[in-house]
């Protein structure tokens, strides 16, 4: 039972960093309660980026995450803890990112570790409730220091999608 | 029951990883079925990589992945679903990969997302029936770049074995 | 049951991992068995990283790893196997590592395998009773070969630790 609790929550989150980097905007609203609260705290942005609601999300990635973004946001090694009464957790998780602006030529790399919280809906599904990190690092660079730097596969959003 | 069902599919996946990264072609065989289809889609090789059958795959592994070839491949985040009849499942996974051509000074990094077939065969193992990705990205570059780049350690495959 | 004591053990590892990249050193040595051993094989230190005890364990990372030290330690693809008698098990991870030091613009990157010993003690909790890897490659750069690299956000040890 509590395997399969862990379990279910490890999937909302997969799901969600999936649709992050294959850029399901349709679909990734359903992995947060519709009150959900971020702070990514990245500084790639020049300022913490702090949204309330699923709308306000969505609408973020839709706005920020066009194609010529490449993204990959890796997590693993979750320190998940279900609170009593079976309906809200936290967890921790570990995290690497990788974003690419083509048109700018820019990368940006970093890691930190995810604080999140779930809830337990009356659908019977986990969604992420709160989810925010603080930062290991995160550096920026530009591909012109790699004059040989060649991108030789992009997403094809319609086909990661199908 | 279910847990301990995708824990066996969780293995056979990473068993099959390690040995790619360590080079256990002897050992590989075991994580495919006799059948298995594989559809890299990496563009490093100037053309997607389409295979069928355990000995076709195992002979390309052993032929491109010598010891000057260095390979990461690491998986996460399985988004994994058993079938009705419980002898097959599905799942996707997240991934990065790192390739280090080390007497051409290449490297090629990149992501993608598996989206891999399982099958649980008569002697009780899941193995891999199918296996593919959708890249997220996937960049070249020459270590010329970085001048001061310099291998301090690479694999030894016989202690990586034992 | 089999399933909670993977988990088990799978949560101490996260544990160790996430308080070496948060340097809680106050709290990483409750993820070691007081008699453990590590043998981290890295070649970015001149020589092979022997370590026997508790102590002398969390003492080396306290000396090592300051604030100027950026460090990401990542495991996953856990391969666990308990032993007979269920007190005592065995795992392999993969891993990758990337170490940043930034008083001297250097970084280390680099992959492994990690085979661990863990124990069940008597308070009931899991422990690593050895620690060691085998890496798939490690190298060593100047940030000086990427004038654009620029850190935006280092670890604040204060946050990750509340």
């Amino acid at each position: 039972m509590e395997q399969e609790r862990l379990e279910a929550i490890r999937q909302v989150k997969y799901r969600y960093l999936r649709c992050v980097d294959t850029k399901l905007w349709d679909e990734i609203g359903d992995t947060f309660t519709e009150d959900a609260t971020v702070d990514y705290g990245t500084k790639a942005y020049g300022k913490p980026l702090k949204m309330t609601g699923r709308d306000e999300i969505v609408e973020f990635f839709r706005t920020n995450l066009g194609p010529d973004i490449l993204t990959v946001h890796a997590a693993g090694q979750p320190e998940i803890t279900v609170e009593p009464g079976g309906e809200t957790a936290s967890g921790i998780w570990s995290f690497q990112d990788t974003v690419i602006a083509t048109q700018f030529r820019v990368a940006v790399v970093g890691a930190a570790f995810y604080h999140d919280r779930y809830r337990l809906e009356s659908d019977g599904r986990w969604r992420i409730s709160h989810t925010g990190y603080r930062r290991t690092y995160e550096a920026m660079m530009s591909l012109d220091d790699l004059p040989s730097f060649k991108l030789i596969a992009t997403l094809d959003a319609d086909a990661a999608a199908s």
